[in-house]
């Protein structure tokens, strides 16, 4: 049967009285962490930076913890997090903490003039909430969003488990994080600008880097390969050649009627996660495929493009990334592989800004301890 | 079992079997209005005025009724609705029926030199048919769509009441109507420019206004919430802070399988109902995450935006909306707990530009009769 | 039950159990053509010419076998399928064959620098598969996709018959393919431009036509009509008048839980396999909701729109397409009642370019032998 934690539906039981028995379940969630619940103390900075997105382009972002994407965030369905956000930078942030219900807790949930009042230049503000709902979620800044969030690179993931997952979250022998979103090279270099609703996207990227920025994904037949598709600043298309996959999960919960594809159709904010068998080597791309997100402004092969790569296959001397420098967290593959906490990635790291708001407190790995 | 006029399937009923049932109930659905079913003639004007959409920003419209969003069609399934339609604009119209099936009654369809020849300016045209698709509909004009269903307001709800609604549209206790929309600065002035397919949209609205223009969505703990979300005129990604929506319905029909969403992406013309049980109170924003679909012409905040407030919740004194003058029925809540007819609100009502086609017969409310 | 090649989920079995029997019966899919299976030797070229694709306007276009949309190639799940290409161009092209799986045969995928070397001007390249997946897949050029699938035209359909398909299919009398595509007036004279992520199209079409240059889709009352729509170059929201449509496919294979629409939201490289049944005679506009999309650079009406026109309904003298000249295969409906092979259409045929790269070798009708 379903075992997520906010119950969906009973196979089998009429649809009247599964969408009674879904709702009634909202009801029993409650509020105070259980007792085996842990209670997560990160600390995280907002750091001015630039980062390197194609080969000759660069964009100046505000990075969670120097990075970006942000670090991951892994915790348990329960869990209390409790995150110490300190704004290095010259203008006004918050964290949006998206997909977390926030039950009791809706002064954490990051809008600003809403819910909180932003954080200034230099000021910290401390978030706790319990992870109340499971799967893929995300974090986000809630100020001016369509340039902090849209062309500035504010965004990292975060992954509640849940505490009875389905069964096929079981089988999964690897995961992977892909964060989609774009750039606008006109006001890369200008804090402050950009986000205009007339403006064009000129880059596209899988967690901040363009084609052939991108990594390989390495595989080998037999795994059970689960990616948690975000589209954090574009709508994407995502097709893996090859493979069909198997949606399972949208915005973190499981569907009742999961459903193949080659292509899935991902709106801003939307996640979707897929589980696919990896039983056919080669090597395959994987790309969106709306047609103007890979390029680099324009330029051929760029853009929102990886390549998974069987472990059994040899390169040719004519393949484009025959002489790829492999970094194998870049789909936080191997943070995911460690349980709970939080993970930044040397990899993500973008170079500094220096400004009056920066101290020397830089970033440090979370605090985890028993409740 | 399920209870929609058009039987879906039923559940578990092997696939095979449930869709030829469902196709074969197509065939059962008949022309004619049963014994109870009612009548309802309504009068629509359409008139030529200027609209706030945003602080400093007005477009010009054609207005159902006057007004922008066009009047709140409701009437049962199986009735039949009369609305003689008169243009006193000074371009050609019609008004297209989006989702009804105009069994038998094609040449009611609304499409300009497909069905009938447009109405032109000062005439007059009866549109008549047998309301035979249950659930959120919608009329437009089928004239030049991208400028007067894109640019110039001319849309509104129609909600057909299903003889036999599924279990939990009956546990409903508040109904909400968002129509997303966009506009073009550029020729917001000028009557028969605009809808070409280069232009770029500068304001997004609900209801036809921008955030903060738009207004809060009052509940209380307890309230079961249906939101019939329409993409009117813009692609849509809804998302609801601190709850999750079931999505139920889909263009107006029931889903076999509904599906939980913090995001639900809706293309232009489809409608989805979500419905959200309101057990988290607070102050929680709900805004298209396309992200540039939030600002006013580039200005934050701005855009597609509103605030669900809980009752319970009391202002501060940075609360963005903590002087806001609300109008209970901007998301026609009000006028949905009020059955049949046909239901103008004064708060959607435009500044009336005077022409020559323009007559003293105003708007009218619309009239029920048995049949 | 479901009879898919590859199985789903057989109703009634709990989730957890259908995906693992869903992803178990992956792994049960061969590489070798059973005995029972045909090989098909098809030759296709690849020309310049020149397009039509609204009145007054034509884009330069590079043609498979001449034409745009390509040949139409149907085949049996567990065929092999062998190609021999040649490219009569000026520039490099391949064949990426999207959804086809490729099982064991990786190398010919497509993708020019991952799986092969593109195939230069003047030369010629082999593809031999099996037809492993079943359902509504097609082909497209991989190199340069933003200009050589996104404006020239690049794209054909591939149907792969189920070996058991769902019973609903069994009960369809009529099919049509339905492929969306937008073009770029300003670079469509200049091979070798466009594709930039800035450019905005100004014509939408389908099948290569935009309105009034479309074809009617006749209908009679009782047809059961199978639309596959594919959504090759723009992203879609399709919208057919006076019917529901059941969403029966996703990119090739059956849903489990399928879903009635009025609009059908497809974004680039999905596809989606509809079934109507023609029970409400009239003429009923189809259309492409998204409004940028239904007009001929600015011009109205234009764009992605046709008209379905039961055969019991006389044209009127005000009828947009009374004196419309008929082509029956516009939409592939002849050649979808004809089984396997490759089917070249005249109709879709395209002015030439001589260049030195053209030959006398012309396009041919594939052959296809028993294995």
């Amino acid at each position: 049967m379903l075992t997520t934690a906010k119950p969906l539906f009973a196979a089998g039981t009429p649809l009247a009285a599964r969408i009674a028995l879904a709702l009634a379940a909202i009801a029993l969630t409650g509020v105070s962490a259980p007792a085996w619940s842990e209670t997560h103390q990160f600390q995280m900075t907002i750091e001015e930076g630039e980062k390197e997105i194609a080969p000759g382009f660069s964009a100046k972002v505000w990075a969670y913890n120097g990075q970006v994407p942000g670090p991951l965030i892994r915790v348990e369905e329960g869990d209390t997090v409790e995150v110490e956000l300190t704004n290095m930078t010259t203008l006004a942030h918050t964290i949006h903490w998206h997909g977390t219900y926030q039950t009791g807790t809706w002064r954490n949930d990051g809008v600003p003039d809403v819910t909180q009042q932003a954080v200034q230049p230099g000021d910290s503000f401390t978030y706790k909430f319990v992870a109340d709902k499971p799967g893929s979620l995300w974090y986000h800044c809630h100020v001016n969003v369509p340039e902090h969030v849209g062309l500035r690179g504010m965004w990292g993931p975060m992954i509640v488990d849940p505490k009875e997952p389905v069964a096929i979250e079981n089988e999964v022998t690897k995961e992977a994080i892909l964060m989609f979103s774009g750039w606008n090279e006109d006001v890369a270099q200008t804090f402050g600008k950009g986000g205009h609703p007339t403006e064009k996207l000129s880059y596209f990227s899988i967690n901040g880097q363009s084609f052939p920025n991108t990594q390989p994904l390495r595989v080998k037949e037999g795994d059970v390969l689960r990616l948690r598709l975000y589209a954090t600043g574009i709508e994407t298309a995502f097709h893996l050649h090859g493979h069909d996959m198997l949606v399972t999960h949208k915005d973190g919960l499981p569907l009742d009627s999961p459903f193949w594809a080659d292509v899935v159709d991902i709106n801003q904010g939307e996640r979707y996660d897929v589980i696919v068998r990896m039983d056919n080597p080669g090597r395959w791309i994987a790309h969106d495929h709306i047609e103007h997100h890979v390029s680099n402004n324009g330029k051929v092969p760029g853009g929102a493009v990886m390549i998974v790569e069987y472990d059994s296959i040899e390169d040719d001397d004519w393949y484009v990334w025959k002489d790829k420098s492999y970094d194998p967290n870049f789909y936080y593959t191997q943070s995911l592989a460690e349980g709970s906490g939080l993970f930044n990635h040397k990899g993500f790291e973008v170079r500094k800004i220096e400004n009056d708001k920066s101290s020397d407190r830089g970033r440090s790995r979370g605090r985890s301890q028993s409740n």
